[in-house]
């Protein structure tokens, strides 16, 4: 069993690659839920879908996430109420969200409901939200932002949830902080803890090492799970040169105090990662990383095409199974 | 000002013909809520729907609810994953699901939002959800129904939501008895029994007396202020010719113990009407209309038309104003 940490689009170009070369029965991907939003009374999970639908070969190619050959009416009529249209909900990916949440609303479990989903979609991996329990990733302005056409200005000190900054905001405004609330009291999901445990090799995906990776790991008993595999547990580095492929990650490392490199990474990965998989482009920087106690792997790691996307899953397997 | 007692789809063409006639800013809805609905997690109120709509010429004039040009992307998406799917949205009404949900959500009251949607919509008239609580018309089975495409089997003696029986099972099970659940607590909402109290002429709409005129009619203090105003208040029979025109009405009148016809409307609405208008079609009822103490007033009533809408409206204005 592959087990993978994972947050959105880079896991989910990283998980498409992987089932390409590995059965992908054998890989079960546990999803960051941090980024969950509610909104107009529906409950979008922003992670899951992303994976859901580009390893369904559904997704949006241009804007990497949501679903292709979409349509908009939906979104038009609430901003023709002057609504809150400023998260980009398409009508047939809406139809994920109404399904979702009257599930939920019936009582069903958000590892249910997704199994629920992903089988609709003919998926074989399994992809386990990392709770069922409410998890949330709020960030801290670390600077005044003014008024944006789809936002309010916001003082410098304000906490927002994490798609009121990434989405709302275009994640163009310094942060100060990041909290995950909830993690105190959310409890792995059945199965979560199983998977780390017991998988041959346990993957942390090129996600956002602050967003995306650390609210799995804020679930207790979730990092002590991945130190406990240390030896097993292989990361792919989503900063190459120096910057993110997309996102704020870059970013988000320096304004926290984190160096905005593959050394920033290894320094966050090392106590639960043996192995950091890092691009060409980083090959200098090799020896640093040893230096900081994880094994440097440097391999192709811009999944710019399903080809390098497998082949990058190739060389994650075997570093883990120690043939790299 | 007008104030009318509205239920849906023969609420909604009064209304039309109502404001063309009069000045639209002089004319107040007081709307049924028993037949609202949670749906996939959003607030769904059909009847304040079908008369915005209707009223905004945005209507789908073949179904005579939802919006016209509609596209049904999510709700197959719904489907797809096997989900409810019984309760047509089309993608565009969606829209006017979400914004009403997220502003409840945000802590407006529904008063506020229907303002805020008929605004957006350009309607000069006023229209007044009859209370802000919780009603929900609950309709028991008369008979066993069996499974459907869409719907379960249920036994005699179950009692469903109105939508479960309405648009669920196509109103086509035998009924056994409607309850308005949660009219003991509900309150009127800010303005209706004002708008009752004040208004030169009350128009009882053409809608379902069971299951659209009877919930508002419960909401505590709704009936009393109907029958103080008693001379000034008109109603117009749904029942023509011993048939309603669309939906169950008259099956649900006989099912409960009433005659489908003007004078089994008669004899409901006679408490608190001074006048019922009735169809050409049932002239010969007249006399016994009248031996019902109810004063009778005969002309088209079939609103085939905007014009025939507008003359029934000028009729009704007439007899309450002691014209006709």
């Amino acid at each position: 069993m592959i087990t993978v940490i994972a947050g959105g689009v880079g896991a989910a170009r990283l998980l498409a690659g992987l089932v390409r070369v590995v059965d992908p029965a054998e890989v079960v991907a546990v999803v960051n839920v941090g980024d969950d939003l509610e909104l107009h009374g529906l409950r979008i999970c922003p992670d899951l879908d992303t994976i859901t639908y580009t390893l369904a070969d559904a997704v949006d190619p241009d804007r990497g996430w949501g679903l292709r050959d979409e349509s908009w009416q939906a979104m038009e009529m609430v901003g023709r109420y002057g609504g809150e249209s400023w998260f980009g909900l398409g009508d047939r990916d809406l139809g994920t969200h109404l399904y979702r949440t009257q599930r939920l609303a019936e009582g069903a479990d958000l590892v249910a409901v997704t199994e629920e989903i992903t089988r609709a979609w003919g998926l074989a991996l399994r992809l386990l939200p990392v709770t069922t329990d409410r998890l949330r990733t709020m960030v801290t302005l670390g600077q005044d932002d003014a008024p944006g056409p789809d936002s309010p200005g916001l003082t410098a000190g304000t906490e927002v949830g994490f798609q009121e900054y990434f989405v709302q905001r275009r994640h163009a405004v310094p942060v100060a902080a990041v909290r995950v609330d909830g993690a105190d009291l959310a409890r792995p999901a059945p199965g979560v803890l199983e998977a780390i445990a017991d998988a041959d090799v346990v993957v942390v995906a090129p996600s956002n090492p602050i967003v995306s990776i650390a609210p799995v790991l804020a679930v207790p008993g979730v990092r002590r799970a991945l130190v406990a595999r240390r030896d097993d547990v292989v990361a792919v580095s989503p900063i190459v040169a120096g910057a993110a492929l997309k996102g704020p990650a870059d970013r988000l490392m320096t304004e926290l105090g984190h160096e905005a490199s593959v050394v920033g990474v290894a320094r966050l990965y090392a106590p639960f990662a043996a192995t950091l998989v890092v691009d060409e482009a980083d090959l200098d920087a090799a020896n640093i990383i040893e230096a900081e106690g994880i094994r440097p792997v440097v391999a192709p790691t811009v999944m710019r095409t399903p080809q390098i996307a497998a082949e990058l899953g190739r060389v994650v397997i075997d570093a883990g199974r120690g043939l790299a």
